[in-house]
C-alpha cells in the first residue's frame, strides 16, 4: 500500500505554521508499515488542491489530506473534494449533534458559521470529531482510500488514531511483522562522541540500520531490524540494543516515546521518594516538566523559582555571604540552593540550577551558557558543572534537560564520566 | 525568482522530527516574496536525493537544502553534491579552524569524525557555521543557485538569516515593495466567534487577504496587502488593522513575532511594576514564559509551584480553613494564591493559577479543564473562572496563556467581556 500525504494551507507552504499534521501522519503509517510515497504542502487555492488531489489519486493507494476545512473563506478543502468526487454535500444530524455538545461543555453558545460545518460529501462516511466541529470524511473510489481530516493537530490526531489507522488495519493492511523499530534515547553526550564510542557501526548493525537523530535534548538512536520473522528481528534487536548498552549504556534514559520526566517521575515513585526544586535561570521550566506527568503530585512537592537574591536567601535560607563570596552562579550556591529547597520541603530530594542563559550577564569569568546544577539527598549534597551554547531558550532547555538526567543518574547512582 | 526547498531525511518523512527547518526557511522565502513552489521531503536514500536535485534543479531558480550533512553514516547530502555537480572535495583550512574553535569552547576534544566536516565541495563557496561542525555551500551554476544547509534547526538559521538571504537580496532579489503582510495575535476568543464578530470580510479587506491560524495559544489573523506602491499598501493595510482593532481590539495582543509574555514585559518595564507568581496546575510553565524574555529580572522577583497543599499553606500563608471550604481548585483560593504571593515576595502584582489539568483529579463539580486565575495588585485581588479541554498538556499551555493575559488586561485596564 502507498500513501500520499497532502497538507493544505498557506500558513504551512509560508512557514507560519510547523507541519505537525505532516510529521504525526508519517509517524503513524511507518509504524504500520505503510510506504510513504511523497509528503507535499499547497496552499490554499482551489486549483493547486485539485491538482494535488489528481496527481496522488492517481500514483497512490491512500490519500491523507488535512487542512482547510474550517468555518471561515479561506477554507476550500470541502468545496474541493465536493467537485474532485463529483458529489454534493448533506447535513449530518450525527455531526451537528456533535457540534452543539461541544459548545455545551465548553460554555458557549453555536454560532451558523459553527452550524454550517455540519454539512457532509454525501458519498463520504463521516469522521467524528471529538475535539472540534469540523468532520473527517473517509471516500472510497476505484479501490482507493482518500481520508481528509481538519489542520487542528489535536483533532486530526484524535481521528488517525481513533479511527482511520483502526480502519486501514483491519481492512486494508496486510501487516509486515518481520520488521521492528526501536529507539534509543541519549543525553549527555554529543552526537559524533556517541558515533565514535559505538565503533564499526557495520559490525554492530550487522545489515540492519541505525539513525542518529540530535536534538537540544539529546541524540536519539533509531534502530530498524529485519528478520526472517518476528521473533528473529526481535533477537536480533536484542543483541543490538545489548551491544549499544554495554558502550553507552550511562547515558540512555529510555526509549521510543518516553520523556525524561516521566522516567525519573517513575524512579522516584518505585522508590517512594519525593523532590523540590529552586531553579534561577531556567524560571520554573523543570518544574514545569516535571509536573507534565499525570500524577506527579505523589512525588513533586513544591518548586521555587528564585530568580532575586532575595528570594534566594528567603525561601532557600542561602547565607547571603555565600551569595557575594562566590557569586549567584557557582557551584557552592547551586549546592546550598538544592540543600536549602530540601530542607524548606521536608521533602528526600532538593535539586537546584543556577546559570546565565545569556544574551546578558556574562562576566570575564562566567560566560553565557555557564550552569551549575546542584542535588541533594539524605546522603550527599553536591553540584555539578556545564557549559552550555549561546541561546537562552535552547539554554534553558539544555539545562532542564541535564538536570533531570542528574536526578536520574543520582537515583540509580550512575557516576559521570569524566 | 522561483524557488523549491528540499528537506534530507528519513526522521522527517516518518514524522520522527518536525520539519521546522522547511517552515523556516519558507517564511523567510515568503518574507522576501520569493515564490515558494514546493516543499519537499526524501529520505537518506542517495537515488531519492539525487533525482530531487534533478527535479528541483530543472523547474526552479533557487534550491535551498537542508539535512544529511552530520558526521555519521546516513549523512549522504556532501557526496550526493559532489555527484550531481561532478566536482570534488577539498579541505578547508577556514572550516577546520571553526571546528576547532567551537570544540575549545565547550571544553571538548576535536575527534577524526569531526574533522572531516572540515571537507567541501571545490566548486562551492562555504558558508561558516557558527553553531555547530558542518559548514554550508553556495553553489552557483546556469545561472541558478543551489545552497546546502545542516539540518540542525539553530545551525541552519543562522546560515539563512546571516548569509543566504543577505546574499540573495543583494544580488539576485528585485524587491516588490509594494506587498505588506502582517500579523494581528489575539487570545482568548475563539476562531468562529472572531470570524463572526468580523462581519463581511469581503468589505473589510476590500480585495485583500486574511488567513485565521489558530493554536492552543489564540488566532492569529495574517493580513496581505498589494498597493499601488509601498505607502499605499501601507495606507491600506492601517485602515483594514483599524477596523479590525474597533471590532474585537481586546483579544489583540501584538502582531507579527510578538510573544505574550515579551507584551507584558514590556508593559511591567514601562511601568516599574514588579511581579512575583504562584503556580499550582501549570507547574512553573508561567515563570518559565515570563523569564524567556532577557532583562525578566528586572520585573520578575520570583516564583512559587505551590503544587502540594502543604507548600500553598507554608509559602502563599492561605488559610488551610479555605481550602478545605472550597478546595484547592477554586475562586477563592485562586485569589487568596495571588494575595499571598504578593505579599511574601513584596511585588506590585501577584497572579496566580489553580485548576485540574487532567486526566485524573476531576470531581462531579470540578470537570478537567476547569481553572482558576488570581490576581492581586495595590488596588484589587480578584480571579475568574476559564474552561478548557481534556488534554493535559495543552491545558497547561491555555492556562499559562490566558494567565498572561489576564495580567495583559488588568494592566491596561482591559474589562472582560461577559
Amino acid at each position: 500500500m502507498k500513501a500520499e500525504i497532502i497538507t493544505i494551507g498557506d500558513e504551512i507552504l509560508s512557514g507560519l505554521t510547523l507541519n505537525t499534521n505532516a510529521a504525526f501522519i508519517g509517524d503513524l503509517l511507518s509504524q504500520n508499515h505503510i510506504n510513504i510515497t511523497a509528503s507535499v504542502v499547497v496552499g490554499d487555492n482551489e486549483n493547486d488542491i485539485l491538482e494535488a488531489f489528481r496527481e496522488a489519486f492517481e500514483k497512490n493507494d491512500l490519500i491523507l489530506v488535512t487542512g482547510g476545512l474550517g468555518p471561515t473563506h479561506d477554507d476550500l478543502t470541502l468545496d474541493c473534494i465536493v467537485k474532485f468526487f463529483n458529489t454534493e454535500l448533506v447535513k449530518s444530524e450525527e455531526v451537528l449533534r456533535d457540534i452543539h455538545k461541544i459548545f455545551a461543555k465548553r460554555n458557549r453558545e453555536v454560532t451558523p458559521a459553527n452550524e454550517s460545518q455540519a454539512m457532509v460529501p454525501k458519498i463520504a462516511d463521516v469522521i467524528r470529531n471529538y475535539n472540534g466541529t469540523a468532520p473527517g470524511t473517509w471516500i472510497e473510489k476505484d479501490g482507493k482510500i482518500f481520508v481528509s481530516m481538519p489542520g487542528v493537530p489535536f483533532e486530526m490526531q484524535e481521528m488517525m488514531t481513533g479511527y482511520v489507522i483502526p480502519r486501514l488495519t483491519e481492512e486494508k493492511l496486510e501487516k509486515k511483522n518481520n520488521r521492528i523499530t526501536k529507539s534509543l534515547l541519549t543525553t549527555g553526550i554529543p552526537e559524533s562522541y556517541l558515533f565514535e564510542r559505538l565503533g564499526d557501526l557495520e559490525d554492530l548493525l550487522q545489515g540492519n540500520v541505525m539513525a542518529f537523530l540530535p536534538s537540544q535534548f539529546g541524540v536519539r538512536l533509531r534502530i530498524t531490524v529485519d528478520g526472517e520473522s518476528r521473533e528473529d528481528a526481535q533477537n536480533k534487536l536484542s543483541r543490538i540494543e545489548q551491544k549499544i548498552r554495554t558502550k553507552v549504556g550511562q547515558y540512555i534514559y529510555g526509549t521510543d516515546n518516553d520523556t525524561l520526566e516521566e522516567v525519573v517521575g517513575k524512579l522516584l515513585k518505585e522508590r517512594g521518594l519525593t523532590i523540590a526544586t529552586a531553579e534561577s535561570c531556567t524560571g520554573g521550566l523543570i518544574s514545569s516538566r516535571i509536573t507534565n506527568v499525570p500524577g506527579s503530585s505523589q512525588y513533586f512537592e513544591r518548586g521555587i523559582v528564585s530568580y532575586s537574591n532575595g528570594a534566594k536567601v528567603e525561601l532557600l535560607k542561602i547565607d547571603e555571604d555565600m551569595i557575594d563570596k562566590y557569586g549567584a552562579v557557582s557551584f557552592e550556591v547551586a549546592r546550598l540552593m538544592a540543600e536549602g529547597v530540601k530542607a524548606v520541603s521536608g521533602t528526600d530530594i532538593g535539586l537546584a540550577v543556577t546559570g546565565i542563559m545569556g544574551p546578558g550577564g556574562a562576566t570575564f569569568n562566567k560566560p553565557v551558557g555557564l550552569v551549575y546544577i546542584g542535588y541533594c539527598d539524605e546522603k550527599m549534597c553536591t553540584a555539578r558543572e556545564f557549559r552550555f551554547g549561546d541561546d537562552r531558550l535552547r539554554n534553558k532547555d539544555k539545562t532542564a534537560q541535564a538536570a533531570l538526567d542528574m536526578l536520574r543518574r543520582k537515583i540509580l547512582g550512575i557516576e559521570y564520566e569524566e
